[in-house]
C-alpha cells in the first residue's frame, strides 16, 4: 500500500478501505506522507466525495489517531450540542444550563472564534476567573458538580482532524460535505457524549449557504452518530441574519444572560429552545412536545439561570459580572449606525457583519490574534424591519479608532428595499 | 489574486486566465505557493480538465517561465519530432537523417530514459566520444553544419514544466491530457521547430491506453502548436508491442544503422518512413504521396545513412563503431529465454518488457542510475507470431547476475493462445 496508489484509487472514484484511510493518516501524521500528497488526497476527496461508509470509516480512523473522553459514568444523561458556526451565536450559553437544569451532563469541549465566526470559549473568557483549561479529571469533575462544564479544545483529541483541517483551510477543499462531517463528528464523538444535537446553519454567514446542503451535511453526521451508537439529533436554522442582537464576546454573553433570566425572546430564545429541548428528548426518551414544555419551564421558573450560576462559580468564574457583562468595558468607544435611507432591510450579508465585529475587535483574523472581549456590535434593525433615513441600525463598541470605516463596512452589508421582503423561518427543519 | 482563489476557481470548474496561470506558476517557481498548495491545483485540474484557450495559455505561460530557442535562420525547414514514449522505439535515429536528407534542419533536444521508457540521448550514448551536452550556439552551428543537432535537455527551457512533472508524478496527476499536452508542446515550443511531427503512441507499453485517447491527446497538442503558427503533424501508433526487434541502447542504435542501411524492414523501418515523411511535407509543403516516396528514396539510396555518419562525426561521435555498435559490449552475457509453449503470441504486455530491459541494465528505475549501454533484450517472436515449445523467444544481454529473473519476468508479461489473434494495424490515424 502507498500513498500514491490511495491518491489515484480517490481520484478515479474508488471507494477507500478503513485500512487505507488508517494507512493515510498515520502517513500524514508520522511526516511519512507529506503535504502535497496530502493535498492532491483531499481535492480528489473533495471532486470525487465518499461513500457514506466511508466517511463514517475516516472518522473513526480519525479518531483513533488520538485520545478520547470516557464520559460513560454519566450513563445515558451526558450530552453535547455543536454548531457549524455563525454571527451571534450564543446558544450554548443558554442551552447548556436548560439542559443540565433538567439533570443532563453537559461536558463539552468547545472552540474559539476564527474570521468571521466566534467562539464559546471566548465568550466564557470575558468572565473573570473563568478557567477553559481543565485537565480531563477536573473537567469530568466539574461536569459531575455542576452538570455542566465546558472548556477549550483538548488538543490530544483527534491530531489527525487539526493536521488536515490546516491544509484543507489553504488548499480550497474545506466546503466538503464528507471532509466537514468527518473533522466535526470525529472531534464530537471522541469528547464522549452519548446525546449530541447539531445546529446545522446555512445562509449569508454560514459555511452551508443553502437549506437543502445545510440538510445533505445534518444527515451524513446524524448516520455516523447513529453509527457509533450516539443518539442524534440536528437542527437545521438560519443565519440568513446574525442571531440574537449581540456580537462579540461580553456583548453575547449578556444578551445569553437576558435571555436566561427572562428579559429577552424572539430567535435566539426559541433556537435556544428547541436545541434544548432536543437534547432532553434524546436524553430522556421524552417526546419532542414533551422536552419542549420542560424547557421552557426551566427557563421560565429561573432554574435555568440558576444552573449557569452555580456552573460559572464552579468553574473558577465570577459570578457578580452576569448581571452586567459589559460594565467592566465601559471604556469602549460606541458608534451609531444610522440608516442612510428610508425602507425595509431586505437582505443582510452575516458573514461581514462578522468580519465587522471582528475588524472591531472581537474576533480573530489570524489564529493568534488577540481579542478585545468588549468590543462588538449591538444590531437594532434586521431583515424585515421597516428604518426611516437616520434610524439607528447598530451600535458599535471598540477601543479600535476603526469605528467610521466599520460603520461604512456595516452599511455595505445590508440591503434595503422599498417592499417588505418575505419573512424566512428561522427554523427549515428538525432532523432526529 | 491569491494562489487560494485560482485552486478554487479550478475546483469549481472554472477557466483560468492568461494573467491567472502566470501568476501561480510564477509562484510555483519562486516557493510563494507552497508544494501542497500546487498539488490541489493539479488534482483539480486533472479532475475538472481544462479547455483548449486554457491550454494553451498555460502552455504559453510555461514557456515564459524560462528561455527559446530562436531557429529563425533555418527559415521553414526547422523541424522536431517527439514519440510520447515507448520500448524499443528508436525512431529518432532513422527519422532524423531521412528528413536531414531531403535538407529539413533537425534541432533537437531529447530526453533520457525512466522507468520503462528509453530515451534517445541514452542510445547516442553508445556512440564513443557524442558529445549531447552543446550550448546553444554549438547546438545551432552543428544543426546548420550536419542538418541533425540531438542534444540533452536544455535545463533553462520551460522550469515551469520541470517543477509541475516532479509534482505531478507523486500526486497521481500525470496522466490528464491537458497537462501532459502543455507539458510536451511547451518544451517543443521553447525549443524552436517550426514543423513538429508528433508520435503518439497507445497501447500496452504507452501511458495512453486506448486509441481514443490518444488521439485526443494528439489532437490537443496539435492544437496547441498551431495556434503558435507551427506546423504540425501526428501519428497515432500501436505500443501493444514493442517497436522493431532491440530494446537497449546500443542495441536499438545498432537496430537503426540496420534499418539505414536497408538491411532491416518491418514496423520500425514502416514508422519511422510515415514520420519522416510528415515531417518532409510540413516543412516542403509536399503531399504526403510525394513525401513518402522521397523518404523511401532517401532510405534506399544511402543518402539517410550518409547523413547520419555526417551528424554522428559532426557531433563527435566516432562513426566506426556504427558498422557494429555491440562490438564493444562483447563481455555481456547472453541467455535465451524459450518458449514455455506451443500456440501463438495474442498478447504482449509492453510495460513490463521495458521493466525487463531496465531491470537488465538499460534503463533507470531512479533518475540518477547509470546504465549499461550495451544491456538489453532482441525480441525474435512478437504478438500474432506462431511459436513451438522450446523455440526461443528472445535473446536477453546484461552484465548482470539477474537474467533468469529478467527471463521469468520476460515470460510472465507475454500470453498465449491456439487461435492467431486479430492483427492490429501499427499505425491507427495520421492527424493533420
Amino acid at each position: 500500500m502507498t500513498a500514491y496508489e490511495i491518491i489515484q484509487k480517490k481520484r478515479d472514484g474508488g471507494t477507500l478501505s478503513g485500512e487505507e484511510l488508517r494507512f493515510f493518516l498515520a502517513g500524514c501524521l508520522s511526516g511519512d506522507i507529506p503535504d502535497y500528497q496530502a493535498a492532491a488526497f483531499l481535492m480528489a476527496a473533495y471532486l470525487r466525495g465518499m461513500t457514506d461508509e466511508e466517511t463514517y470509516l475516516l472518522t473513526k480512523e480519525m479518531i483513533a489517531t488520538g485520545d478520547t473522553v470516557d464520559l460513560s459514568r454519566f450513563g445515558e444523561l451526558s450530552a453535547d450540542k455543536h454548531s457549524t458556526g455563525g454571527v451571534g451565536d450564543k446558544t450554548t450559553l443558554i442551552v447548556a444550563p436548560i439542559a443540565a437544569s433538567e439533570g443532563l451532563k453537559i461536558a463539552k469541549m468547545s472552540g474559539r472564534g476564527l474570521g468571521h465566526t466566534g467562539g464559546t470559549v471566548d465568550k466564557l473568557e470575558s468572565i473573570p476567573g473563568y478557567r477553559t483549561d481543565l485537565t480531563v479529571p477536573e473537567f469530568l469533575a466539574q461536569a459531575e458538580k455542576a452538570g455542566i462544564a465546558v472548556v477549550g479544545a483538548n488538543k490530544a483529541l483527534v491530531p489527525a482532524d487539526k493536521y488536515l483541517y490546516s491544509l484543507r483551510d489553504v488548499t480550497a477543499t474545506v466546503s466538503s460535505i464528507p471532509l466537514i462531517a468527518s473533522s466535526i463528528m470525529s472531534k464530537k464523538l471522541a469528547a464522549g457524549a452519548k446525546n449530541i444535537v447539531l445546529d446545522v446553519k446555512y445562509g449569508s454567514g454560514a459555511f452551508m449557504k443553502t437549506a437543502p446542503e445545510a440538510e445533505a451535511l445534518a444527515r451524513k453526521m446524524i448516520d455516523i452518530g447513529k453509527r457509533f451508537g450516539r443518539n442524534m439529533a440536528a437542527v437545521i436554522s438560519n443565519m440568513d441574519r446574525p442571531l440574537g442582537e449581540a456580537v462579540g464576546n461580553a456583548l453575547e454573553l449578556s444578551e445569553a444572560v437576558d435571555v436566561l433570566r427572562g428579559y429577552k425572546g424572539g430567535d435566539i430564545r426559541e433556537i435556544s429552545l428547541v436545541l434544548a429541548s432536543e437534547l432532553i428528548a434524546l436524553a430522556k426518551g421524552l417526546t419532542p412536545e414533551e422536552a419542549y414544555a420542560r424547557a421552557v419551564d426551566a427557563l421560565d421558573s429561573g432554574r435555568a439561570y440558576k444552573q449557569m450560576q452555580t456552573w460559572i462559580a464552579s468553574q473558577g468564574g465570577d459570578v457578580g459580572v452576569l448581571a452586567s457583562p459589559m460594565a467592566r468595558f465601559a471604556e469602549e468607544h460606541t458608534y451609531t449606525v444610522e440608516s442612510p435611507v428610508s425602507g425595509y432591510i431586505c437582505r443582510m450579508d452575516t458573514e461581514k457583519i462578522g468580519l465587522v465585529s471582528t475588524a472591531l475587535g472581537a474576533g480573530r483574523r489570524k489564529k493568534d490574534d488577540v481579542l478585545d472581549l468588549g468590543a462588538g456590535l449591538t444590531i437594532l434593525k434586521k431583515t424585515g424591519d421597516r428604518v426611516e433615513k437616520g434610524e439607528p441600525l447598530c451600535v458599535l463598541y471598540t477601543k479600535s479608532p476603526s469605528a467610521p470605516d466599520a460603520a461604512r463596512d456595516y452599511l455595505a452589508a445590508l440591503h434595503f428595499s422599498q417592499e417588505a421582503p418575505a419573512n424566512e423561518p428561522l427554523i427549515y427543519k428538525v432532523i432526529r
